[in-house]
C-alpha cells in the first residue's frame, strides 16, 4: 500500500490531503473522502461521517498515523470499495509525503562516512561501528517532489544527499531490534539537502549540524509500507542531476540494519508514529565524494527501487543575510 | 507577565490547563475558564464561549502561543478582571510549563565549553567563537517541576545542565539581532539532563549528541515575559543539590546575546512559536566542570532569578536494555 499527499485550493487557501493506491505513482484515492462515503454507507448521517472521516484522516499524514491500525484499515476498505463512490485524484499536485513529527538522520554507509571524515582531515572514529550514530534535523524543512529547494545565504556549497528513510508507526521505548520490526509504519525516499561548507565548519564544535542541514529535507513521493519493497534484502538507489546518473548504489551496503536503527533511536525515549529516521547517505550518494559541484537550477532526481522518483531543482541564492559577528578567543 | 501549565484529573484522563499570574509563584488563574467566561458576559453564549476559548487557549502553550498578540490580550484580561467570576487555582500541580514545538541548544558561556573539550583532551575549536554553534534536542522528552529524572539502562554518569531557556513568540526567518528582539516570547528555567558517558561518545563522531540528552529535559516552573526580568544584564543563575549549593553564575557571562541567538536560529530556516533555544550550560553549571557525580535519588533544584525554582529527583537506573552488537571494522 502507499500514501501520498495531494494539495487543493479552497476558501481557506491551499488544503493537504492524504491519498492512497497501489503503485508509488497512483492512481490515488483521496482517503478522506472515501472513508466519509464509507461510514455514509454503512447508516451514519453525512455530517458525522465528515466528522467521523476528518478526525481519521487529517491533513497530517503524521498525525493520520498516529491512529494505529485504525488508519490501514481505512485505507485498505478505500482501495477495495467497488461501489465507484469516489473515483481517483485527477492529475495530483503532490506535496511531501510525510510531514514528519520528528527528524533524525544517521551515517550507516561505510564509503560515505570514511569519505566524509577524510575530508574533514581525520581517521574513521571508533564510534562510528560502535553505535549507529544519529543527530536530529528539523521536522518543520520538509519539501516534496518538484518543489525549489532554497538557496541560503550562508553557503556556496550546496549538496544533495540520496537516503532511504523509515517511518514510524508505533509509539515504543527501548526496543530490540526485533521488537522494532513491527513499528515501522512504511519507507520513503529523503533527500538531506546539505549546506557543505558551514556544516563542516559547525561540526567542528562536535555539535549538530544546524545550518548545514535545517533550510530543507524532501521526502517522497510516497511512503511504501514494509510488504511493497524488500527493505532487508537491498534496494537500488539512484541519483541524477539534470538527467546524468552521478549514483547508482545499494541499500543492503548499510553497516547496520534499518530494524536496528529503530531500536537505537527507541533506547531510554520513545520514539513516536510520524517520526522519519533517514538511513544517512548511500556509498557515493553526495556530490563530494565524487568531486562535482552543483549550480543554481541544477534538477536532481533521487530514485529508490519501489519508492517512485523524487525530483527537485535548487533555487537561487539568497543574497544578504545577517551574521553573528566573530567573538575574541 | 507569568504563565505556567497545572493538570487535572477527569473523565477523560489527566488534562493540562494554561495558567496566569503576576509572580513566579502564582496564584494562578485558570486562563481557559476566564477567557470563557468573559466571554460570555459580552453575549456569546455558553457553548460558543467554551468552544472559543478553548481554540484560543488549548492545553498546549506553544499552541496557544502561535495565537499571537490574542493570547497576550486574553491572559491581562484575566489578570484584569475584578468581576471575580474565576478565583485563583488552588493547589495547583504544575507541569513543564512548555511543551515546546521545538528544541535547539548552544553553548555560548566559555568556561563550561572550554571545560568541555578539554575534558576530551581538544583544544576549543575556533567555531566556537565564530557562530552560536547549536544542535537539536528532543521536544517530546520535557518533563516538569517535581518530576522524576528518568535514568536509561546505558549510562553511569548522569547530570543536570543549568541553563536558560528562550522561548519563541513570531515565526521569522533570516533576522537581524535587532529584528530578533520582538520574536521572544518569554524565558524559562532549563535542565538539560545529559548523560555524560554516551554523550562523549557519541561526540567523537561530530553528530548528535542524542542518547546523552534525548532521555529527559526539565522547563518550568514558569515562562516569563521579557519584561518580568532582566535578560539584557544580567540574572543570578543558581544550582542546588541536596540542598548544597553547587553553582551560583550569572547569564551576563554568555558570550553571545539572547538576541543573536534567536537571530542565528531564524538564519535559513523559519523558527516557529513554541520553539525553545536553551542558552547552553552557565559556567560551573554541571557537575562534571567541578568533579561531583550524581547518584540515584538526588535532589536537583535549578534557580534563576525572576524565573522561580526549578526541582526534579534523580530516578533509579533501568535495568538491562538492549544494544546495538559493534561492527567490525
Amino acid at each position: 500500500m502507499y500514501f501520498a499527499r495531494s494539495r487543493h485550493d479552497g476558501p481557506d487557501g491551499t488544503e493537504t490531503r492524504v491519498v492512497v493506491g497501489t503503485a508509488p505513482d497512483g492512481p490515488w484515492l483521496d482517503l478522506r473522502a472515501a472513508e466519509r462515503r464509507r461510514l455514509e454507507r454503512s447508516g451514519a448521517t453525512a455530517s458525522a461521517s465528515l466528522r467521523l472521516a476528518t478526525a481519521l484522516v487529517p491533513g497530517s499524514l503524521s498525525a493520520a498515523i498516529a491512529a494505529g491500525p485504525a488508519l490501514l484499515e481505512a485505507a485498505q476498505a478505500a482501495l477495495e470499495d467497488t461501489t465507484g463512490d469516489i473515483g481517483p485524484t485527477e492529475s495530483p499536485r503532490l506535496v511531501n509525503a510525510l510531514d514528519p513529527s520528528g527528524y533524525r538522520d544517521s551515517m550507516i554507509f561505510e564509503e560515505h562516512f570514511s569519505f566524509g571524515y577524510r575530508l574533514q582531515g581525520l581517521p574513521v572514529p571508533e564510534v562510528m561501528y560502535e553505535l549507529p550514530v544519529a543527530y536530529l534535523g528539523n521536522p518543520d524543512s520538509f519539501i516534496g517532489p518538484g518543489d525549489e529547494v532554497p538557496w541560503p545565504h550562508y553557503t556556496k556549497r550546496m549538496d544533495y544527499e540520496l537516503e532511504l528513510g523509515i517511518v514510524v508507526g508505533l509509539a515504543g521505548s527501548d526496543l530490540t531490534s526485533d521488537q522494532a520490526v513491527k513499528h515501522i509504519f512504511g519507507f520513503t525516499i529523503l533527500n538531506d539537502f546539505s549546506a557543505r561548507d558551514i556544516q563542516m565548519q559547525e561540526m567542528t564544535g562536535r555539535l549538530g549540524p544546524c545550518k548545514g542541514k535545517h533550510f530543507a529535507c524532501a521526502a517522497g513521493p510516497v511512503v511504501a509500507t514494509p510488504d511493497e519493497l524488500d527493505w532487508r534484502g537491498g534496494l537500488r538507489m539512484q541519483a541524477r542531476v539534470n538527467g546524468e546518473t552521478l549514483c547508482d548504489a545499494n541499500s543492503a551496503d548499510a553497516i547496520w540494519s534499518f530494524d536496528e536503527l529503530v531500536a537505537w533511536a527507541s533506547q531510554g525515549e520513545r520514539i513516536e508514529p510520524g517520526w522519519l529516521i533517514g538511513s544517512g547517505t548511500c556509498n557515493g550518494g553526495s556530490t563530494i565524494e565524487i568531486g562535482r559541484e552543483l549550480e543554481p537550477g541544477d534538477e536532481i532526481e533521487l530514485e529508490i527501487q519501489s519508492l517512485g522518483i523524487l525530483p527537485n531543482r535548487l533555487g537561487t541564492p539568497v543574497a544578504g543575510g545577517w551574521m553573528p559577528p566573530p567573538r575574541e578567543r
